[in-house]
């Protein structure tokens, strides 16, 4: 037998109650960004989290084994965010020093519109190892975005030095977005987008003419 | 009357006392120093350094106002192991890339040398406003050094535009020598070297033809 809307009884109330434990994971996360936002990563304990989200500390190991698992979930549900503009830079067609400036600037403005989110991905990947690991694999998946935009880039995917070189800029392409995003918005952004969009232009194209080298 | 050591006695029992006093604020900076690279800097109370330093809380306070206070000091102890090597950069006489390639792996040496201090101010730097301005205070006197090299560079000392340009690269410095001496040792650091004074090039002659272009 089925309800009205096509599920059995029993289902409905199980929907209900995932619905519920989703509302509650929200909460959980939401009140973290706030409260590590307001108090800093570090200063925080569970205690901290659970006053923010009006949540109990039951319910929050219900969902979480620990802080670490909770700011694992903050970078995941940011990943989906944040990796569409890498896939753009990914497709820039020629990689030309115009389009990389218009890019740059849109990660620095990004960055500034998500700054609790990366201070505290910031914070959480130096002070932790865990975290640290997870934001090196979404690295990983970047620089597989960028290898596999153009024959090449294609070294980047398989020659482990292409690739120490690509996670290094990755790196300091994060750096950057950090420093003129959240750190010195007072300054022109622009001035130090240039900047910016000038290594990766350099850093790009030297690739591109040893991948064709390698090709040729 | 003076003594043998040609000090009169109260100066001799005072520099006793400065001695001893010196010798505590030793321990600390030293105990701290250890302390914070077991546990992580943002996990540590002063309780952890009494305890590591055995010193009491009150000789503590006596030294320091704060936690920060102690982190502040032990950035200017480190400031003139530093320092020398920014100055070795900045006369570097025509920055060629093979020069750039060999300060570049001093300094990824350096950062692996001075493994726990590097660790310690990095994270300090992010969680605390007060060391963030410290180390951004340092940032200022490395750009003056490099502006005061040689004549085509005097502009990164006047103007905004080109002082936020130095700034962004000397943070992207940190970041590589950070990247490449503390975290990813594993890998073939001369790949990221050689990435890293390729970078520090485009970016030091850029700024000589900006320079020049300006004083022509």
């Amino acid at each position: 037998m089925e309800d009205a809307d096509g599920m059995p009884p029993n289902a409905r109330g199980n929907a209900l109650q995932m619905a519920q434990r989703e509302a509650t994971r929200d909460r959980l996360v939401e009140g973290a960004v706030r409260v590590f936002t307001r108090k800093g990563y570090a200063a925080c304990v569970v205690a901290d989290v659970l006053k923010e989200a009006h949540v109990s500390r039951a319910s929050f190991y219900a969902h979480f084994a620990s802080m670490q698992a909770l700011v694992a979930e903050i970078a995941d549900r940011f990943a989906p965010v944040w990796q569409p503009h890498y896939r753009e830079l990914a497709n820039l067609p020629g990689k030309t020093l115009e389009q990389l400036t218009g890019w740059c600037a849109r990660m620095v403005r990004f960055y500034r519109e998500n700054e609790a989110v990366c201070v505290i991905l910031a914070q959480a990947s130096l002070l932790d190892q865990e975290i640290y690991g997870k934001t090196s694999g979404y690295q990983d998946v970047l620089a597989d975005m960028i290898a596999d935009s153009e024959p090449g880039l294609a070294h980047l995917r398989y020659d482990p030095d292409a690739r120490l070189r690509i996670g290094l800029v990755l790196s300091q392409l994060d750096r950057a977005c950090y420093y003129l995003g959240v750190r010195n918005w007072e300054g022109d952004p622009q001035v130090g987008i240039a900047t910016m969009a000038a290594q990766l232009h350099h850093f790009l194209h030297g690739e591109l003419r040893r991948g064709g080298a390698a090709a040729g």
